[in-house]
């Protein structure tokens, strides 16, 4: 059996439950920033990790996502030379991110599988965000997780080894869920178990998405309806 | 108006979401003790504040809820002389705080609340046992939050401090929901708005609840339809 002994499921959140791009793409637009919007999301995504690292460096004190996601908008407002943003309108754009659309199958998958295990988001967006994304998505989880709890972001194995404790199962019981392998590599080293979940548009139509079956995960499912087939949970 | 300013609401558990007592008492029947079942309840119940009051004080390391109900249940089994109790037995005995049934408002009233608020647990329960609570009852949370994650008890204001931030909101935006006093005083001196909640029967029929209205509360409500009512949500 694929899913012996799995209590609980924790996910990913950005690209694996929400579409970031598709979303701050519409947003750019909506605010009218003249910009190539795919890009103009790209570049914004793109600027996470790299001030997430800042943060597990130790070159910057614990800072959540939202304070890092509008110091790279600062940043590509520069870039792009995007003006007329008065300050209010920069704070409504920056929380863009706690009003990403769900992919169609997230809310459906979910309800199906918390009808089998304690399903918990994951991620390294604080637990506020989290919890707009839900209520903006229909989402419902069983408890809201973060690496903010931890004060460490993924791929720390604080953050996956602390989310377990915290649902009160064995790292083994618990399964990461998640379109992004090293994500999932990451949790497996701490020793969960691991279910990827291919989220082709997670880049844009162009590709660059980070799918393809491995050999070391447990699952490899197209989609959360298939995740739950696969767990054993009938639709 | 009652509400201006409320984005949140945090709510205690044991007592003003689920009937501890008559939950513990069915248990104690089923396991067939042979005790007074409403005694048993109240003493097992009366434990956890003389447990917590230890780890507050630096006697007892961070301790959970799980492991202080199995310290006064073992108490209990020598107070009451109760045998034939295997350790499986005495295990699920435990985890009769993880299957509380809540009052009879309290998922309508919750679902009522959070069309127009976050609503969060703010319980000294740890979360594991604030998810299973939620599960068993079918109580639909944005956010699972306990003082575990603080690593202090109520009535420290540390608690009442870190959900609101945690949830991204001031204080004053934050209320807490409770039927108890002197969570809502401790509450109230960190600078989060209040509402009492009455459980007339939480002590059993003998009365004894902690219940009536005091100037200083913000809400007094009769129970969480009511709660909604009074705070703008229309049923």
């Amino acid at each position: 059996m694929l899913n012996s002994g799995i209590r609980a499921l924790t996910f990913d959140v950005f690209g694996t439950v929400v579409d970031w791009r598709s979303s701050v793409m519409h947003e750019a637009a909506v605010m009218e920033l003249r910009v190539d919007a795919g890009k103009f999301a790209d570049d914004w995504r793109a600027g996470y990790p790299r001030a997430m690292a800042r943060v597990r460096s130790g070159e910057l004190g614990w800072t959540s996502i939202d304070v890092l996601h509008r110091q790279i908008l600062d940043e590509l407002i520069e870039k792009y030379k995007i003006t007329g943003l008065t300050e209010a309108g920069k704070v409504h754009l920056n929380r863009v991110w706690h009003r990403l659309d769900p992919w169609p199958d997230s809310a459906r998958g979910l309800a199906l599988l918390r009808r089998k295990f304690v399903c918990a988001t994951l991620s390294n967006g604080n637990v506020s965000l989290l919890v707009d994304l839900a209520r903006h998505g229909g989402l419902t989880w069983d408890c809201v997780l973060s690496a903010e709890l931890y004060r460490a972001y993924k791929p720390d194995a604080k953050v996956y080894l602390g989310a377990a404790e915290t649902l009160g199962v064995k790292p083994a019981e618990t399964m990461m869920v998640a379109a992004h392998k090293g994500d999932l590599l990451a949790a497996r080293k701490a020793g969960l178990q691991t279910a990827f979940v291919e989220r082709p548009l997670e880049k844009g139509p162009g590709g660059g998405a980070d799918i393809g079956k491995e050999d070391w995960m447990d699952v490899y499912a197209k989609d959360f309806v298939d995740l739950a087939r696969q767990l054993g949970v009938a639709a």
